[in-house]
């Protein structure tokens, strides 16, 4: 499988669990979620209404910390038959506001890699998300000066990376996606025959994951560490 | 006060309350909270805590439904004092719902406007809020075929406008702002040398209010309508 990248112009990258640790603090708070609520129901069941709450809210409330302890709030009612304590509802809303106080924490290699890319090419942080969470984050990570912009997408479907790239009046060769999620970051990409390379974080969220045969065929690489792309492009 | 509109480029519209109404969305929903919680507090006290309560989270949670619906969800158990039934909140969850669920009713004129404008001018969308709200909204509204992008800016301050500059790549003197607001559209962009109409709604947010020393001396049009400006740019 040769791909050819030197086409392009433009490197978009993932922010969450790809330039800095995410996916854990989800899970601390799923666990902290299932611990306020083990009067009622086993952990388990409550994982599980908790990602049905979710995904059922996902059109209508999209990605993001604010989404999350909605749908946090609407599962704690229902799993508690509606007796929850006002004190419980109160410490799953500081769940959320405490998700959003997180420091950012980056991964291995991400600075270096950034500064030497930004000589060659322009890089773009493509993320979903809450727009002033992730504004928040790239500022805490002090890694600002590298990105050209920040794109917030409301979903990362083909769709959503078509208009992206007309927006920042490049062809689909001339693009580079990198991140952790096949599912958002690197197939959609394949899909529209623009480039991406798939960084895996230890921790992948259910809504995520693909099978095996989304990806068969599919013409992307993966890498152990950001630090591999330096060898690529 | 002569300004030259000759030099622009790119018009920005803001959108809530400039293309399609939001406001009164937001004064209805107020009122129903207000209802929910009669039992508690006098509906202006109630106001007041609300908007005290939303005007603290900003900087954690940002503008638009998601953020309003938390607040409220907050306030609500604060000004119970923690008596609050479960089925009030749920009643809250559902206020923030059904506006995220709202049509969108375009503002006289607005169609027409754009689709002279967009022939002559590239157009952007510049909005604060959700970006999955906003991005529903102008797929509600039909309009989305007059914009080049939307851009949703995490506040309307000058810096974020410069920034929008710069990812844009053009010069103040190229940009165009239109909206209701003269906090958030007209002022920042004066302050950057950027242009600016101003077309006031009938409704404005507390938070959104200006004093005359503020945009006294800046230089800036008001328009009655969207369509006046079709007689100047």
């Amino acid at each position: 499988m040769e791909i050819d990248y030197s086409t392009i112009k433009v490197i978009g990258f993932d922010a969450d669990d790809t330039l800095w640790v995410n996916e854990t603090y989800f899970r601390e708070a799923e666990l902290e979620f299932a611990k306020l609520l083990s009067g009622f129901e086993t952990p388990n069941k409550i994982d599980q209404e908790l990602f049905k709450k979710e995904i059922g809210n996902l059109p209508l409330y999209g990605y993001g910390i604010k989404a999350f302890t909605l749908s946090m709030v609407e599962c704690a009612l229902e799993l508690s038959n509606y007796t929850l304590p006002n004190a419980t509802i109160e410490k799953i809303l500081n769940i959320g506001k405490n998700m959003l106080n997180k420091p950012v924490e980056l991964l291995d290699g991400v600075e270096e890699v950034l500064e030497q890319l930004s000589k060659k090419y322009r890089l773009i942080l493509a993320t979903k998300g809450d727009l002033l969470d992730q504004e928040r984050k790239l500022e805490k990570s002090g890694l600002t000066t590298y990105f050209h912009h920040i794109e917030v997408l409301s979903d990362k479907q083909n769709a959503n990376y078509s208009k992206l790239l007309n927006h920042l009046d490049i062809n689909p060769s001339e693009f580079l996606m990198v991140g952790n999620s096949l599912k958002s970051d690197v197939l959609p990409l394949v899909n529209i025959k623009a480039k991406a390379i798939h960084v895996p974080f230890h921790n992948t969220w259910a809504h995520e994951m693909v099978t095996q045969k989304e990806t068969s065929g599919k013409k992307y690489e993966t890498i152990n560490t950001l630090r591999d792309l330096l060898k690529m492009v």
